[in-house]
């Protein structure tokens, strides 16, 4: 067992254990719901010794919302620009030399992330992506990070699945959002909507262009989101072939490399498991240098 | 009770009543929480006998949501560009002579209203505004209207304030957004936001400013509501000295001045209520020539 690690990468609703030989080949990958919300009060050490027993009895690094106010320790965030050496000197050790929780990352312009850095930095530290380039990862809460020589100079977020899924839900819209989303004819004139226009006035034409006939109720999830990602990529503010590296899995990827692509962007696929192994191993092994 | 007529703006959650002499005076107004929602299934005529059982048994001419799949009638759409005169050309009568439904209008664009028209025209056939001019109807569903030689030449609706309220009950900004909204220094950077930047992103730096301590949480709620409005009015693509004549309530056309102020704009604030009554009172006389 020399040289393993046990990396944890532990979010709201999800959380994701591998155990990582010293060169960082995943010997095994456990997935399951525990997030923090399913994690009683006080219960985060009980957990991790949990997966000490299952796992063996290894260093363990966390990253993800366990580092945030809700979850084991509230973890400073480090202010960017950041980089991995950044990320090794400020983890937070529950555990002198055993358990230690990597903090998150804060733009000065408001912007905040956990987890996120380490599939980011990680990516690129293992050449998934050039040292300066624009790098995406869509979600709940899509990240648009800048990479500067290495390093996450700076990043934003948008809200914009926690907003699909809020109009799906409790809105307006809901009852026309019932069909499936794909990359097709609906979804690109939603980017093309989104990339142009006022957001929330195409929100409301959905409705309307169902009411009216002009559109199918079926296609109207699939327009709206392809609307919300578009506003979400317009902000990135592409120039003509400008590379944009997404991180996400294959199904959210290929509906913003479709966006990125109408925005005259050029969409570089990436594995964002293989940014955050790359990444963990590479924080543990500079923290015991 | 001779040209008497009593009008009712009837909308998904509220109804307001007027009796109304012949030349428009008011002489009466009834407001209750008896909207559509609040209607049972076929309960319109008795509702209707209901109030003119109170207000007299007079002609009665609606306008609104009652006229929508969820209410008495679904009367069809009238496209634009529509004026008075096509409205009352187009009632959908109930009760021939003494029961009708003023038409809403579609935008061919995919929008749609139904009650604004009859405010947004009445304003403009009392002077209230000029016969081509920029109306804005901030709500729920905020209208902008372009009026073309006194009538609607093409609309578009944002949904700012349903918006605002999903925020506001179920995302994760709901816990920061419970301070009181006025227009202060916090609304207006969110205007200035708005008016400049991608809207999910500016959402979520919501949280991450009072996370970082950048700005109080007691003014999250007040920057927000800057923040939709900012990129409502954004929507319209002011030239400097533009003038936007406001349909609103007092506190919210306020709200709406100082964005469009800020957007280089000029705010004229007009009475909604009044811009109704004119409205629904030349309707009425004209479907009687």
């Amino acid at each position: 067992m020399n040289g393993q690690l046990i990396a944890i990468d532990w979010g709201t609703t999800n959380r994701r254990a591998y155990l990582l030989d010293g060169d960082g080949t995943v010997l095994h990958t456990r997935r399951d719901a525990m997030g923090l919300l399913s994690v009683p009060a006080g219960g985060f050490a009980d957990e991790v010794a949990a997966i000490r027993v299952d796992l063996g009895d290894l260093p363990v690094l966390l990253a993800g919302m366990v580092g945030s106010a809700r979850g084991w320790v509230n973890v400073p965030y480090l202010p960017c620009p950041a980089g991995l050496a950044d990320l090794a000197g400020a983890l937070h050790w529950v555990e002198a030399g055993r358990t230690a929780i990597v903090p998150g990352l804060a733009d000065p312009a408001g912007d905040v992330m956990r987890g996120e850095e380490v599939q980011l930095l990680g990516a690129v530290a293992a050449g998934l992506a050039p040292d300066n380039a624009l790098l995406c990862q869509p979600g709940t809460h899509c990240k648009w990070a800048r990479m500067a020589e290495g390093r996450v100079a700076g990043f934003a977020t948008a809200m914009t699945g926690e907003l699909f899924a809020l109009l799906k839900a409790h809105s307006l819209l809901a009852e026309f959002l019932t069909g499936e989303v794909a990359d097709g004819e609906a979804f690109r004139a939603g980017v093309r909507a989104g990339l142009a226009g006022r957001l929330t006035s195409h929100l409301f034409r959905v409705r309307g262009s169902a009411l009216l006939g002009l559109r199918k109720v079926e296609d109207s999830a699939a327009y709206t989101s392809g609307l919300l990602i578009g506003h979400d990529v317009a902000g990135a503010a592409l120039r003509e072939g400008d590379p944009v590296h997404i991180l996400a899995d294959p199904q959210l990827g290929a509906l913003y490399a479709s966006a990125v692509h109408l925005a005259a962007g050029q969409p570089v696929l990436l594995d964002s498991h293989a940014g955050f192994i790359a990444g963990i191993t590479r924080i543990w092994k500079a923290s015991q240098a």
